[in-house]
């Protein structure tokens, strides 16, 4: 029996794109030759659809597109996932479940048992878990049929207590398939390919390994779908980032063998770092063409840094995704390049958005920022707005035009004095004499928000804010301001890895101007200012607000590894009480195990630390 | 045995206050007599900590506060709500528990079962459920103690599989305690009523309930805590939205008797619509006094309209919180006022601010925010800034002074045409001849918000937010201008609830002035403009709403109910387009089932019914 795997993008909600998508899967599995065809974790309305599920009207076109995917089944069996009711009085009113649709018709559902419900997941708000667990009989197989978190507990997981496995393995599968739903984050995909090849080793049986790619709001999935056969050799595997099928065939012993040479996780893992915006629409949608191969990839560059390959012990429980012991800036940022580059481009794409307007400082986030949406929208579609005010420095406003000059992206100079003069004016009735404070630095700050926003509304663009995982871990960044913006690029990446970053897009040639990452960071809103002035080095705030925020650890055990205790107060003060800041920023595209944002839910009116 | 119900205030994180509290309370109860004491729901550590509980350091504070608050037992019993650790090695970190302190210890603790995970909610984020149940003995009596959500299934809701009273009446228990921190809604303390008399019908046993009271960001605990005896009568009643203590004596046979009358919960509701600063204090921390039992109040005014009582089916389920079939604008609209009041006092007093600054319009939105701020706060911090543009019509700013003259609150009136002109002439050069458009409404409401910040981080206020639900749900409202703001005070009250909650404040005089009242809602963002011109008329609009958010009714079964299928279609739109915006407004007071913010999460990149 020959299984194919359809690694495609979603859009969530939006059944007539994934109903569609998923047909072409079916057909190009078909002109493959496939008995069976294997699509990700509720492929049919996209994931997360979060409370969307609450609406019963939102579970009727969940059936409904189920039932125009199961017309097109005929001879190939075809696995997609979908929510299903829970028939029970007892319970949450629904499933997530994996459908098999054969001949027209519906002839298994297999519920999701393990439903995480931690960091970024809240599977527990709308699904019950399975109570039971069969195997799914089909053209002579037995397959052993999971949704993602199922693999996730090889009965050492101290989330769960259920280990699914452990269950079918008992009705003598003679393959695995999982149907994953499983984000992006700078460490994942090495525990993702280990915890697949821990389930090989315990249960002896092949993987056929699915996984959603494409960004949703700020979760990005990176693909990596893969076949081992039950030896632990990976026989196919997709790349990352993309859409892709794979095909292999399972032979009556339940031995797994491809047309293909095999090939390594490593060999078949791209990285495209020229998207020119046609790409852009391939990746996304590729509407009306088949599902493509992956053609042989380059091997991927390696990356500065790697941590020790760790063993993979409480699996997808973020309690061990943490477990990477200091920050470590260039940490796969080849694959944080990419997710970003997707994450932007699949927002535009999906919220119908084609063109990008950023605020351009002349400093370094301002200049990472634009080069990462110059390569997911194309540089024509990307507007830099240079706003200096009354204390930019000289060299600000040439290095970003240099930069808009080598990226080749449309600029404008807008000079802030006039809009700002007019506030302190109309303010003077009330401000007086009072010395120049936050306040003023804050209206420069708000009037750059507002003239870019002015564009933004007047032309059509989105704007891509700009702040760090650093100045929003510490409030140090305006509201209304240059906290504007409709979805933060680098939110989730702390000074330090916005460096590394940029010296990754500088790797070949000189993108971003040497100046803008030798100069000494600055808001430039007050004479001579600096970050230094308000903030510790990036060098020792980095990795202290690393440890609180991924590594979750407390004073007593800051104290410990060495950080001054005074400056540990200080930096834990400013993160909890900056949280009502960063509850009203925009989405942040997530690349690390603990994002700001939907990962991290902590109260705003609360004082522990502060 | 005398048992004590302290309802207090707590502080999420703040351990000191909360212990100084819990001690406080226990200091009282030994005054009255009592046995035993029962605190509320994680009154340790305040409801809800969220991924504070991921901190190893926030649970050993925690443990810390155990260990002084059971010094100061002795030879009181005391119940309180905190954290514990699972010590098994599978499953979550944490069991939500009441402990029974007792001679200086730990007596024995009791794990929360039932964990609401749906609306607000989240423990199975962060608990491990309990899986066996036991009665606690305590001087000779046998005490089934529960934790909040665990009495709400009777065996009869859909949610849960469990029904921990079922088991623990089993021990023969001769009275149930139930720690709770159930939050208000307009609906919810009907059925919190109902709940506690079901329980108390079905087992045949008196109850002690004790609930919280403040406000948590958005959430407001509303008080309540009762004492009632086995035939169902109310014994004892702490008011709602205040601070209290009740004592009743427990007799050998599991009978319930007070030393006072028996009170009804209507008297025991108090309304107190004219708060002086002073009782702020009172209400939130009241340092040093000890906790007072609550005096004879004046009988609740019955509000214009009541739902009948509704039977309590699915208990706290939201699917059933959600059975008001119609907007009922005038539903419980004093108890929203105090909800208000609360929330918008105690979001001031623990995020250590005293001053608010409101854009005033002369609309009746910014109005009621003005009215209700100087109920919370007292007329003398509550700046009001008036800033007419050059499309402000001459009543706008008359009514706005008019009102402040009559709350008695500072205003500025603060001009916004020089920096609307300075934006205008900046932009020039980008902007040429093109028409004038949205994007010149949004400069105007921006420099507003510009103007109102500024003053803000000038003199230390606090901006509070006038934005409806009906606006947020539509998105007629500009970010970083109209939509700007540290909480949203309207945010949970659609436009016939604003003119509702409007009249009641005016119920004995004209503090809100007539004709703001009269006239029609306008954002005289441009000549003559009217919400109407972009939004259906709030009559039918508001209904519409409250049917697809609240009910989470579809196109089929808003058609079935009469409403026209292109409006449906096209409010639908509006509501779903707009969830970017939504998920950067600040933080809502929540007083309706389904609230924006944390109540309802949705994707914002997503395709559905927009």
């Amino acid at each position: 029996m020959k299984i194919a795997l359809a690694q495609q993008n979603y859009h969530i909600g939006n059944f007539e794109h994934n109903t569609r998508r998923i047909i072409e899967g079916i057909e190009a599995a078909k002109a493959r030759g496939a008995d069976l065809v294997v699509f990700s974790e509720l492929s049919v309305c996209g994931y997360p659809p979060r409370d969307f599920l609450e609406f019963e009207d939102f579970i009727r076109r969940c059936d409904q597109a189920i039932d125009e995917i199961r017309k097109h089944t005929g001879t190939i069996g075809v696995l997609v996932g979908c929510p299903v009711r829970n028939p029970a009085r007892e319970g949450k009113d629904l499933f997530n479940a994996a459908w098999l649709l054969y001949e027209g018709e519906v002839k298994a559902i297999r519920h999701k048992t393990l439903l995480p419900t931690y960091d970024i997941f809240d599977e527990n708000r709308y699904f019950e878990p399975s109570f039971e667990w069969n195997i799914v009989p089909f053209k002579g197989h037995r397959l052993a049929v999971t949704v993602c978190e199922d693999i996730w507990n090889l009965g050492d997981n101290p989330l769960y207590r259920q280990c699914p496995m452990d269950r079918l393995i008992t009705q003598s599968p003679d393959c695995m398939i999982n149907l994953s739903a499983s984000p992006f984050d700078y460490a994942h995909a090495e525990e993702r390919g280990a915890i697949v090849r821990a389930n090989v080793d315990k249960y002896g049986l092949p993987m056929f390994y699915c996984n959603a790619v494409g960004s949703q709001t700020e979760i990005v999935f990176d693909g990596g779908s893969m076949i081992m056969d039950a030896s632990g050799r990976i026989v196919r595997a997709l790349p990352f980032f993309e859409e892709g099928m794979i095909v292999a065939e399972l032979d009556a012993q339940g031995r797994v063998a491809s047309h293909e040479e095999a090939v390594s996780a490593g060999t078949a893992h791209t990285t495209r770092t020229t998207a020119a915006p046609a790409a852009a629409g391939a990746t996304a949608a590729a509407p009306g063409g088949p599902v493509q191969e992956a053609a042989p990839r380059a091997p991927r560059p390696a990356a500065a840094v790697h941590t020790a390959p760790r063993a993979v012990t409480a699996a997808s429980g973020e309690f061990s995704r943490t477990d990477i012991e200091v920050l470590q800036p260039e940490l796969n940022i080849d694959r944080i390049y990419e997710a970003l580059v997707l994450g932007i481009r699949d927002y535009f794409q999906k919220m119908g958005f084609t063109k990008a307007i950023i605020a351009s400082s002349g400093g370094i986030d301002s200049a990472l920022t634009l080069a990462l949406a110059c390569d997911a929208l194309g540089a024509p579609h990307v507007r830099a707005v240079l706003m200096p005010s009354p204390y930019s420095s000289e060299h600000s406003v040439a290095d970003a035009v240099t930069l808009s000059e080598t990226l080749g992206n449309p600029y404008d100079i807008v000079p802030i004095r006039e809009v700002y003069e007019a506030f302190l004016h109309t303010l003077q009735p009330l401000f007086g004499d009072l010395p120049f404070s936050l306040a003023e630095e804050n209206i420069q700050s708000r009037s750059r928000g507002n003239i870019v926003m002015s564009i933004a509304n007047k032309f059509g663009y989105i704007m891509l804010n700009t702040s760090n995982k650093s100045e929003l871990a510490t409030g140090y960044g305006t509201l209304y301001g240059d906290m504007a913006g409709g979805l933060g690029v680098l939110g989730d990446l702390y000074k330090l890895q916005v460096y590394a970053l940029s010296r990754f897009i500088n790797r070949d040639r000189e993108v971003i101007p040497r100046n803008i990452l030798d100069k000494a960071p600055s808001a430039e809103l007050r004479p001579g200012q600096k970050d230094s002035d308000s903030l510790p080095e990036y060098a020792v705030l980095d990795p202290l607000l690393y440890q609180y925020i991924e590594r979750r650890q407390g004073p007593a055990e800051l104290a410990r590894q060495g950080f001054d205790a005074a400056l540990v107060a200080r930096v834990l003060k400013m993160v909890n009480t900056n949280e009502y800041k960063r509850n009203q920023f925009c989405p942040i595209i997530r690349v690390s195990p603990k994002a700001f944002g939907i990962g991290r839910r902590v109260p705003i009116v609360a004082k522990y630390l502060g």
